[in-house]
């Protein structure tokens, strides 16, 4: 093994823009809808939860925006974050494909997340808004927020879903070091969190309620706003500095991808990553691009394309996206981060586009695969990253079949280092799978406007 | 903040040597004694402890020992690790002086430890070694071993000091994960271990302690050899890849050090740190070179050099090393890696040529220092780790005093990514400083042979 395997850009290398996909779309997205009106969403409906500059972003058809350079300071602080060729991987499964790596794990938090995070509270900073309000699942997002707000003065509070609060007591220490406050959610401090508590005391929490607890605190607080970590399409955007960064990085490799790879839960990581690349399908190359989600919230593999709220309670505007339905509570899985019933709305249009395939996968088969990746690369895998590693074993697995030597790249959006009782249970034979039942699916659906 | 801050390698230049300092010493080390006739120990007084290769590295006298190809394979998971200045932090106290830091972290468990745990496990592979024990005090050593072990599938069993067993169930789980067996120390498995126990049942435990279980193992069986994390001559040795990777770095960054520090508990990190550059100062360069111990732990500042055991029940030949007796049981303090007696025979023989400095600091301050790091850096360094950035954060604020733009540069030896209950303490006012006892001190002293 005398080949480079370490892709590094300098910090010069750095892409200065963040890249928006809307500017090359052949068919428009359908707007977001206000739930009292109908009405396609207009810029001041937002400006109760987001700075204007978001909004802005959010409903931006140019290419490029540029990445303000405080941003970038603080950017610069993990990125360029490297590309790694997995060649002792593609070794142990004897696969004629070449097998990379982004590795996002390297941030301040161990994720793609601050690459949003930051941005979301320079912006806020900017005009003026003295505290932000989140929801965080495995913790990911949070405790980024944390770190981001704190670098700009900012007050963060975070609901963090509660199943999570408890499996992970390092995530809340880690955004209680970077000076957030952190509430296991459904709360008693909130008119949504107390509603979920009356019907169901012993909720595990979710997303989406978590959502409709940070939302309230906003709407209820002039000087509150409230940031998102995934869906939108602004969050998307500035998660594309990861694909952007991955177009050099495969340059200075010399290496032209097929298939590429990421865990799904709301579409960042994976928008993020995929997005740059996306439009090269649109202008004829061939790529496949394969989101993995789990078997336990199938949203893109089994939800219906419909006009939904983003939360539980319904306090946000109706997206048009694959949805498992807004009173979906996904099975309590390790992987956080992605028991969301909902799919952004910009990956649920280039699914219909056929422009994007997604799979579902077990969480037993997703660790399985996590484990072996550890004990060969030497970087534990988050337990939603462990998606993106058996999607990308399984096409190694394929090309070895088909002896095909196609070059696979995915992306491990962060590590597990946090989250070792995860592996515990995994190793221990205590990891469930978690359940999704089809009729539960039905009844969810039967309450919203399918498109 | 346009000027590079980060400063890689390129796998090329990765060295494919160590740096062995016996052959520039002016003055030769005392060698250890045999405990029983009072003579230099000789390599076959070793070989029931290490494989052949590692005895010879540690009596070796060639300045250079060649790293082999598939020790140097799996170096490239994660090496050359970067060096980054910490501009932040520099602006943050309004110093002149330039901060750098080596970051060790990025390695498969987090610290410099792989470093020589994945030589020694490859050198008792190629002579036919079946299984390794050791010791490990928070769970670094241990993790690094269970991590080479599995690459050359080797049986693993660890024993960890029991104060960190409990407090850091994670790397229990790590270690696990890569399949080591993990005991927590004292244990009732070998007579060692219930010496301890029938003394102290509610013993902490103690590097000393479970080194001395992990050797009778290894000398009840002749398949299974011990793996000792720090002190000996080829520990430190495989560890200079850390100052010779420095070397460059600073080189590529236009830089000539005045003070470097690392955080010592044995003398593996701040060794394997410094000792490229020490040869600099035989020569007749002017740097300075700053151990960081613990107040808890004092061994450099406030020990006697003597010839003592390294390990608690005297199985070890007799080490000429500044030490506070094997008797020693230090304070509980979050810093496993640093609850040692003794300080390597190496870097005790620089401390009384005058070529190295030791001061002593109390965990709390290290704490406060490194959670200013955090916030600034964006990297959480490991409770071992605070004591290099405390130092690191007392040298630039002298500077300030000064108004000298000397540069800085330390060795974060990892983070604290397992080692989140250790903040949660400090946040919320719990976190001890440890006792250190003069009368104990005296007490243990008495019985060992001062040099």
């Amino acid at each position: 093994m005398t080949e480079r395997t370490v892709f590094h850009l300098t910090e010069k290398e750095m892409p200065d823009a963040w890249y928006n996909i809307q500017a090359d779309l052949k068919t428009p997205m359908l707007p977001p809808l206000h739930p009292g009106t109908g009405n396609p969403i207009t810029l001041e409906d937002m400006l109760p939860l987001f700075p204007k500059s978001l909004v802005e972003q959010e409903m931006s058809a140019e290419r490029w925006v540029s990445i303000p350079g405080e941003v970038i300071d603080i950017y610069k602080l993990w990125r360029p974050s490297p590309l790694i060729r997995a060649t002792a991987l593609e070794k142990a499964l004897d696969t004629p494909a070449r097998i990379y790596f982004k590795y996002e794990g390297v941030s301040p938090t161990g994720s793609h997340k601050p690459n949003s995070d930051v941005p979301q509270a320079y912006y806020n900073k900017k005009e003026g808004v003295r505290r932000i309000t989140t929801e965080t699942g495995a913790g990911q997002w949070g405790s980024s927020l944390a770190f981001a707000c704190q670098h700009f003065d900012i007050e963060c509070l975070v609901y963090m879903v509660k199943v999570s609060y408890n499996q992970k007591p390092y995530r809340k220490n880690m955004m209680e070091l970077f000076d957030a406050r952190v509430v296991a959610s459904p709360s008693d401090e909130t008119d949504a969190g107390r509603k979920i508590l009356a019907e169901h005391p012993d909720s595990p929490g979710s997303l989406g309620i978590a959502i409709s607890e940070a939302i309230e605190q906003a709407v209820k607080d002039e000087n509150t706003k409230y940031s998102l970590g995934s869906v939108l399409n602004f969050v998307v955007l500035h998660q594309t500095i990861i694909g952007l960064e991955t177009e050099k990085q495969l340059a200075l490799a010399g290496e032209k991808p097929d298939v590429m790879l990421a865990s799904f839960g709301g579409g960042s990581n994976f928008g993020g990553f995929v997005l740059p690349f996306v439009k090269r399908k649109i202008d004829g190359e061939s790529i496949r691009f394969v989101a993995v989600e789990p078997a336990s919230c199938p949203t893109l593999t089994r939800g219906a394309f419909a006009y939904d709220f983003g939360d539980t309670i319904g306090m946000t505007p109706l997206m048009p996206m694959h949805t498992l339905g807004h009173d979906f509570v996904p099975s309590p899985i390790h992987a956080g981060g992605l028991r969301y019933h909902g799919a952004a709305p910009i990956i649920s249009h280039l699914r219909n586009q056929n422009l994007i395939e997604a799979v579902a996968m077990k969480q037993t088969d997703c660790f399985a695969s996590a484990v072996m990746f550890a004990k060969l690369q030497g970087i534990i895998p988050a337990p939603e990253s462990t998606h993106a590693v058996h999607g990308a074993v399984k096409e190694a697995l394929r090309c070895k079949e088909e002896g095909k030597s196609e070059v696979i790249v995915f992306n491990l959006s962060g590590h597990g280092h946090l989250d070792m009782s995860a592996y515990e249970a995994y190793l221990s034979g205590k990891l469930l799978d978690g359940e999704f039942s089809e009729a539960e699916l039905q009844k969810n659906l039967a309450n919203i406007k399918i498109i």
